[in-house]
């Protein structure tokens, strides 16, 4: 098949049946039709038509050589710069679909397992590793379309260094077994985006500082495999009023705490189990970041887009142009956004072939912009909220401009050139999108997306080639490496 | 009868009957019992009990000489600077009970209306004005311990410096016709915060640029009076658990928009009227700014204290006390917090008498705390979110706490030393606190509490004695003042 | 000729006696031996050895079509990607031989007057301007390898947006008389670095609020045009040593005040005179900041270069990489360099050609790194201050390095893996770069280098095409342009 | 004697021949009279005068009881809160003597010689410690009013935590022998200010993370003690002229390095020794830190009413006052010192009787103020920097004022209502102050003047009772300390 339209994709996801646990019930019946994640559903049912639409269908599917099939874009292993700008497209499409909104829309894990596939030669002839596994489970995603979630991070119990854990009950999810079928999981992983909303669910060990060999593993299973529970937290979906919360009703992807009861993993399911050395080497040596951050800085830019037009709207609408301290504001948020794009660009431009054959963007730009994007955009959220002032607290409802007090509504809350009930849409959008429960959560989302943000700082740090820029101070100092009497 | 229990505060409000419009409905029967007002009700009830609590009776409630009933202190109008401790400490436990998140506790308005009085001398024999209704206002107020909201600014039609509006139908509300029974007001008003839900509206035009004469004027009228509406925002309570939501289920308090259809305002009832010049200068020369700062900056203190307890909380729950960029942040609200305590004890210990025979506290140090606060508070709310990383996303609900699953919630979200239970508590706070509507309307609220930021710096600037600096350089420098050739 | 050697620079302004007033005397002599000046003209002349050196006559040089002997590829007007990066290659050279701390090394000025000549064809047909005199001038700079200063503003008297001078005695340099051979200008100019220190020097009115028509021209003179005096501020030259003073000895380059005391400038050296709307639009409308912009930020990436080379060495030399403060530190001048890198690229792969027939970088991403850099440069020096720590204050002179003392200097003052000579060179380093009066220098020139830093982000704001994110916005909202009622 | 008169001062130094390096050069003859030390030294002489000045004798010395002579009041051990009060007057005297810009006025090592004595007590029956020998030098200190400087840090060899250097040849100073006449000292010492120009060198081992016994000690000698040396950096007078360096002509203090060879400190000398329990506690425990902060931050806040006088002369002479930046700028240094002053006064209202019955200003207060100036100051003049633009580029010389070109300086430089000559003399202040040698040395030393900035916030965070926050939260969430399961 290759590709599936959105309502396969419901189709498929409402008969899997995930065990999926929401304000102390499980869910039962069809999850499609859930309040809590119709919107988000429909929002992704959506993006999946999106990519056999009319205008869209050749930048957004491609066929493989000697394949007869159309596959999704986001399955394409780059191999030249072009094909790099091609993707680079393709998710510029579905992110201004959502806004940038989605964080977790199906080309970012589509991505990622591309980035598995093209770095798996990486783990031939390792012990315990099966890079066969990757590359088949490569080929089931892009015939059947699948969908992903995943979770690379353990529970915060206890962050300190020094810390180490080990107990009989297992608090992060651990190996507890491993038998003939396949290895058995205990435990508990954090925070799954769409958790129980996809296909599958890939699970990988980060790397850390010390690792217990149990706990370094790597696989992908389906999301209804037995034994595997998602826990939500509590929904942000607000309403379903598109007036009242034009973003929370739409995008709300849900988070969830994964818990593994004694599951069985089957061995073709692995990727690696068991191998500390693996799990802190795999994702630096493979092209999960290079090829990862080129997809999330392309949607976050599209998302920095929204939010300087939300800004200027705004702007307009209570006529504050004139103000030098405004033009400040908005200039920051112009200089965030093409900061960017140039970093973006840089690592296309930059791009080279890697050791297994693919063309990976560069990853310093991308790195710079994973590390600027994290900062930029709280501050731009505030930036939102320093323009909206008072207005960003006057936001009656829909139904209050359906009302008898509408005259009074569209009367007393017009802005310059705009009626009440358009000037308090905007209003609450730009609520939505920095204020209400969805809108912070965004905040938190990419302030963290990366990781910790004093790590990423100190890692680009680290590997930084300076070098050069030393050797060339010693020699204007006449300077040798080493001087010491 | 001077000082009303909680029990009255309800009854009377109840009876009053405002005409309040709430999601598009006009609320018909008691209001105290109504979702999205019970719980800001009930809290402030307590705070009334609390006046006349055992330990605290001494300390809430004073005697006026010759008379026979208590009064609130928050009534009293500070002649000695122990006066005004003795404010302070009053001051205090309010806002304590309510963790400094109850912007309008009865003592703000009630601060506000003897500030008023105790500067009403300054409008003798100026045409227009009535300081005598301010008195007699002040008078009933303490007497049947009544409570108010304000509104002091206009509609957010068009900030622009150049904008004048006249209009045949008013947005901003202005006197439309004046008769031998009172003024005739038309228009809106922005934005009363627990409109509709106290037994008077205070009324004044703050100063601005450009006036209408008959824009400009100050009463207080009954909330039920004939042609006035209360339009509310969405509410921002979410859920009555007070496990999910901690806060906004006691302290939402509510804004809205009040439309004034015709409003007659009697006599007795006008502060002034039709006078530009009164607008602009009574509030700076009265001592409403030294008094009400006062009250202001001391219950956010309080608040500052309860975000230092629940940082560090959260500090100890994920055991991340080691990282020096961990004890950067928290030293960065102890250094807030520290800096706030100085400026408030500083303006009580540079006290003094001012013209009308009240002792003023001195308003140069409550001014930098009012351009302080509204930067480092936003501040704040970031280091918690910081700290709080994922673990602020992982929020089940009491609902899931109470369910079957209630045991792997327990082991697999627990702390350093805590349970998962009582982990998600502690982050649904601070969640509840930084991240929810009910969080982020504090942050925005407390932002511009003062007014504009820039603004306030400019004025901070304007008014600050530098003369005698200057001198000081320009006599180091042997420079005159004048020395143009 | 076409290129100049070191000496034919050197001997050429010796002969020219411009009036140059240092310290309250007129120099005397040649201007290449005074101390003053000697450390600046000695680098600027082995800038123009460098172009004809063997390794680079290539990269620095060209030759125009049909002729027969090289130019400076600074006057290379592009017309192609190649080009412009030839042109980056060029500049590159230049600024690495300086570690890009010559503000105006000749390719700066070259390429104005290139970029001048290259958007003549804009003034053609306009009243009172005169394009072929700036492609005369072009031909003439080219040819003789002419050097330049400028100087664009006005005395700084009065910066109110009210002060309009009109005065008998002009301060601020303008048009006193025009007869049959050129026009007379009598005031002052604002601020010419190496004014004095080049053959000819550039005035034009640069773009402003309010304009008399007296004070709109533009021209270049030499340098020694009888009546042309420019006075020095005080010297930052310390010192000869090399060890003492790395930077200051040799790339102190002076700047003065420009006194024209009835000046006749000739017909044949005027570009444009008495026309106030020609002085605010041409520089906007040439290629003139395109130009420039590419020539400056080139320049500063090579210096940022230089700064994360310092800095890395000076964590080298006290051991200091292990904390994450410091990692953070280095991170930030990682992250400012790449992020210029991105956006310089980005201006190139962007170009277009112009009305004029010249590929032009593309401005925005010019003007973003425009904004950033005079906000990241200050910092970065800060950050070398605070790496250096007491270590930046530790710094005897070399003198004491040939005395006695030496042995107990390079024990006591050693560093990790270095001796005491060697890292006292490297913290002196540190020292003239961030906080010597040349350091110090520095830091103003580039924070003010492309105008005040607030009326910058206004012009980004304001230049930014921000409509079709509007646009955008309202789509989504179903929200009309002017919805008003 | 008790009080010295300046000249008494000079006459004991010039008589000392301490062995004081200068540019690879040992100083001989009269110390007061070489001009890298001349300008410091007649300072510092006047400090002494003014002590016995008509005017100021009762605020600046004191009788002790039953003594004849009047001592220093630095020197008087405070009992009330009226004693601290009569020492902040006494240090502002000497503090706007100089504007703040001497950072070692002779209050200032008084002040710890003091501190000292009022904790010797501490000492009493500990090994190795003879608090007798304190209490003996501040009798002899106050009885002759001597001078001091002091070294507490180390050389900056290598900074890592993990570094552990022992070493023949000691680079830190440490006891290498002991016998009964004292202990003998090798090695080096940083960074003593005016080391050199005292008559004693208090030497103290701050607290550190490991010691080594020998290195821990502290002890008093005279500063021409045989096997002293203090080796110089280079000088910030830039020349004698007041016009041209108004603050580096008058208060440069000249850093050193303390090299001790093979140096005999007698017995009666010595406070402690051999003792890293010591070394780590006794700073904390004693008054040190709250009576030397005391002094310190008392002289910063004259400091920063000079940096805002200059900043508003500057805004006066250029006219901006207008502008929004502007204003926000000034307000953040009145920010600034409002705050200052607030802690200052807020440490001194919740004194406190020690231990051993001094009155000890709270430590959290002047903590705070510790932690917030070092970040301020810097800030303060970058304020100083964009403010004068190119202004403060604009810089002749005295003696350019002086010559035939005087009067074009005079017209040409004006300012708005003030002439050239003073207008320069403005910015040459500015200049002074921020961007000299002197001056950045001034922003290098109040950054680092309490530690390293990073340190200090770990240590307010560590020290901070926060308790009583957390435990209100966990009342309000009613969780308990421990409620793991």
């Amino acid at each position: 098949m290759g590709i599936i339209s959105g309502k396969e994709f419901l189709d498929r996801l409402d008969q899997l049946k995930n065990e999926l646990w929401f304000d102390g019930k499980k869910i039962e019946g069809n999850i499609s039709e859930h309040p809590a994640f119709k919107g988000i559903l429909e929002t992704k049912s959506s993006l999946y038509d999106l990519q056999t639409s009319d205008g869209l269908i050749d930048e957004m599917t491609c066929f493989l050589p000697e394949k007869k099939e159309r596959i999704g874009l986001s399955y394409l292993q780059p191999k030249t710069k072009e094909d790099l700008k091609r993707r680079r497209r393709m998710i510029e499409h579905w992110a201004r679909h959502t806004h940038g909104m989605m964080g977790r829309s199906p080309d970012y894990m589509n991505t990622v397992i591309m980035s598995f596939a093209s770095s798996a030669p990486l783990l031939h002839d390792r012990e315990n590793c099966f890079p066969e596994h990757i590359q088949s489970l490569y080929d089931q995603a892009m015939k059947h379309d699948l969908s992903f979630t995943h979770t690379f991070i353990t529970p915060q119990v206890n962050r300190s260094q020094m810390n180490i854990t080990t107990s009989e009950n297992p608090i992060s999810a651990k190996i507890v077994d491993r038998n003939d079928k396949g290895i058995v999981i205990k435990g508990a992983r954090l925070l799954a985006t769409q958790g129980g909303l996809t296909d599958e669910i890939l699970v990988l060990s980060a790397p850390r500082f010390y690792f217990e060999e149990d706990e370094a593993f790597a696989f992908s299973i389906p999301s209804n495999t037995q034994g595997v529970k998602f826990i939500c937290r509590e929904s942000f979906v607000l309403g379903e009023s598109a007036f009242d919360h034009p973003l929370g009703s739409r995008y709300e992807e849900m988070d969830s705490v994964v818990v593994f009861d004694d599951v069985l993993v089957p061995w073709d399911r692995v990727f690696f189990y068991g191998d500390a050395e693996t799990a802190n080497g795999f994702l630096a040596a493979s092209s999960f970041n290079a090829f990862s951050y080129h997809q999330v800085i392309t949607r976050q830019i599209v998302k920095t887009e929204f939010l300087l037009g939300v800004s200027q709207l705004l702007v307009d609408t209570i006529n504050v142009s004139e103000y030098q301290h405004i033009q400040e504001k908005l200039s920051e948020i112009v200089t965030g956004l093409e900061t960017l794009k140039a970093l973006l660009e840089k690592s296309e431009h930059d791009a080279m072939l890697d050791g297994c054959g693919y063309m990976r963007p560069s990853l310093i730009p991308l790195q710079i912009a994973s590390t600027v994007f994290p900062k930029i955009y709280p501050r731009f959220t505030e930036i939102i909220q320093l323009i909206g002032a008072s207005g960003i607290m006057t936001i009656p409802t829909e139904s209050a401009f359906d009302s008898e007090i509408k005259e009074d509504l569209d009367h007393y809350l017009q802005g310059t050139g705009i009626n009440g009930k358009d000037r308090v849409k905007l209003f609450r959008l730009a609520w939505d999108l920095t204020m209400s429960p969805f809108g912070t959560r965004q905040t938190q989302y990419e302030r963290f997306f990366y990781g910790d943000p004093v790590r990423l700082a100190s890692r680009l740090y680290q590997c930084y080639p300076k070098e050069k820029y030393v050797k060339a101070v010693q020699e204007f100092l006449h300077v040798k490496n080493d001087s010491s009497i």
